[in-house]
């Protein structure tokens, strides 16, 4: 077979659904692994069954298991219990996100796999982790974003929390995993030891905010939600302009001081107000009133054009569609295509993991149906 | 040395500045790899001047650099530059946030590195990749956020878009660059070939967008944001209680019964409005005020009670504080601390990356000072 990826000739044998665990393996898919999903019989993943749907099969689904393999196995029955086993021979990761202690109720906890397969990496995603208090509480995203604080911390300042518009408990979980998995195959290949990872979803929402935790940690001041603008550096914000708004990120004295050039205002870089980072963060609103004012006599794409000539970072704030025709998007490869034999042909996001020497192509696997792979998983098992 | 993690072994020259490169490096740090920060002389990374500051020390700065090593040298230096290169013979990666074209300039480019230096791993992020039409525009986290439509499916219902609470931006495109850089360390493990990653802010943007980007193929609908609910899932979103809020995931039918069974409405779950979660989906503000009446009758404590003993995934929405208190945190050793010779005990977000048989001390190295390394990588070069 081709070298896919960096992962090529690993295998995966992914117990995991829904999607920490399946954003982990897919990722490890797109870098070439083999990911083998083994999914319960009859209905399969969880995910087989969340909208939106196309010709009858979920896009939702198809969107984190693209390139990946499917067959159907019943851990309760001794049969199928044999041939996952002999998958585990084969597999060089075992993937899972059950409640903690469900594995062990199958037979298959680290302890057990680790003694009979000792070159077997194991890897877990669970709500909460493998220990602790809470180890065995249920969790979903939407729980993990409430209870780790990054709501509390993403609003209109002063008005209610809001839900981050991505599944970043999970997301952000499968990404951790994936470092993690990936550390613990280096260490394998290195050393010929396994180990287990354990990954919790809360503990990566305490990691994603270091900077918050910092902040609470020094200045005792519990962070709130701040709008659009960023909680140390100024100016650092969404500023309105004649017709719309414009982000400008002028993230150091330099850029502050381009700023105040390109705003026809070079004064403001002297004022003993705005000198450094730290003067322009405590005097923000007046600050922005200031910048405003000048950014009101034009519409967003003058500002645009003139920041950017300037060497100014700055952007508009895309919508979905927007961001999707940003052209460096499609010189990047960013939107890729599957065929689906029932969904027809899906334009899903691409890799962003871009390595030199292997192919990116502009067209992908599909995801698999449910238990497509058995004929082919079995005859290769010699079963 | 002991064996501190899966990195163990591994030495990274880190010429990354502010957040998404030394993110990476941060886990790498954590994971127990070498990192040797090499700082431009005289104010050294720029984060070092990004407050909270204590005891004139940046607190943001320690928090992503702690555990690392650093030496200063400018780059454009013939002796300086001598230097840099006896690291990089020492080193297994180089990582670097540069705008494309900026280490090309100094001689450093990945073709001419991976010429003298076949087995090194050159780790790239930039804001907008290497390639394509605007990749040598500049880039900060908040235009990136801006620019890959986070922002606009992130904020209330209706009203303006926000902010992720945390740098999205550079977080994010620091877990996919560690993602593959430890992909690219096992494949050169396993076939002697060194590659070169390539990380682009906006590419990890859309990648994170992988919900939100298929549902517009999907549907032609572009998403807007939806305040504290799941785009997919119902009930699956912050709902009001006499005194408060309650985050209920109720993500299959199952748990839909049992809500309504705890909210002493069994009916409900037999409604032919709310039998799936598509028609939930659909039904959704009905489907809210029909809970929330039931809700409001008792206050938030009363609910996570009585719905945890129902086995259904709910939760506060707590802040930063709240979230640092949380027994779980504890239990998982998510508060670390360091002791920083300047700013005294700091209290940062812990590793989320827990891999059995390595260790995960409570109290970790402190960021170093710049060009603290010095006398000692001198000497360990024999120079």
């Amino acid at each position: 077979m081709a070298v896919r990826g960096p992962l090529s000739g690993i295998v995966v044998a992914d117990l995991s659904r829904i999607l920490a665990g399946p954003y982990c393996t897919f990722l490890m898919a797109e870098l070439g692994a083999r990911v083998i999903k083994v999914e319960p019989p009859g209905k399969g993943d969880d995910a087989r069954e969340y909208g939106p749907f196309r010709g009858g099969t979920s896009a939702y689904f198809a969107s984190v298991n693209r390139g990946k393999q499917s067959i159907a196995l019943d851990l309760k029955n001794a049969a199928d219990k044999k041939l996952f086993e002999r998958l585990l021979e084969m597999a060089d990761v075992l993937v899972e996100n059950y409640r903690p202690g469900a594995m062990e109720k199958l037979g298959y906890g680290w302890e057990a796999l680790h003694k009979r397969y000792p070159r077997l990496v194991y890897a877990a995603a669970s709500g909460f982790g493998h220990t602790g208090p809470c180890a065995h509480e249920p969790a979903y995203d939407m729980v993990v974003q409430g209870l780790g604080g990054i709501m509390s911390i993403t609003g209109p300042q002063g008005g209610p929390p809001v839900r981050i518009g991505m599944s970043i408990g999970d997301i952000g979980a499968g990404l951790y995993m994936a470092i993690a998995v990936n550390a613990a195959l280096l260490h394998r290949e290195r050393t010929g030891e396994a180990t287990m990872v354990d990954i919790g979803m809360l503990d990566c929402q305490i990691a994603l905010l270091e900077n918050a935790v910092m902040r609470y940690g020094v200045t005792g001041e519990v962070p709130g939600p701040l709008g659009a603008r960023h909680p140390t550096i100024a100016p650092f914000e969404a500023f309105a302009t004649r017709d719309g708004s414009i982000i400008i990120a002028a993230g150091n004295d330099g850029l502050f001081q381009k700023l105040c050039e390109a705003l026809a205002r070079p004064e403001m870089a002297q004022s003993p107000d705005y000198k450094t980072n730290d003067l322009r963060l405590h005097h923000q609103p007046r600050l922005k009133a200031e910048i405003e004012k000048e950014l009101r006599k034009q519409p967003t794409r003058h500002w645009l054009k003139a920041l950017d000539a300037a060497g100014l970072p700055c952007g508009p704030i895309n919508d979905i569609a927007e961001a999707m025709a940003h052209p460096q998007v499609a010189a990047r490869n960013m939107l890729v295509t599957v065929d689906d034999p029932k969904a027809g042909t899906l334009t899903l996001a691409g890799n962003p993991l871009k390595l030199s020497g292997f192919p990116d192509p502009a067209k992908r696997e599909p995801a698999p149906e449910l238990d497509a792979d058995r004929a082919a998983i079995l005859k290769e098992l010699g079963l």
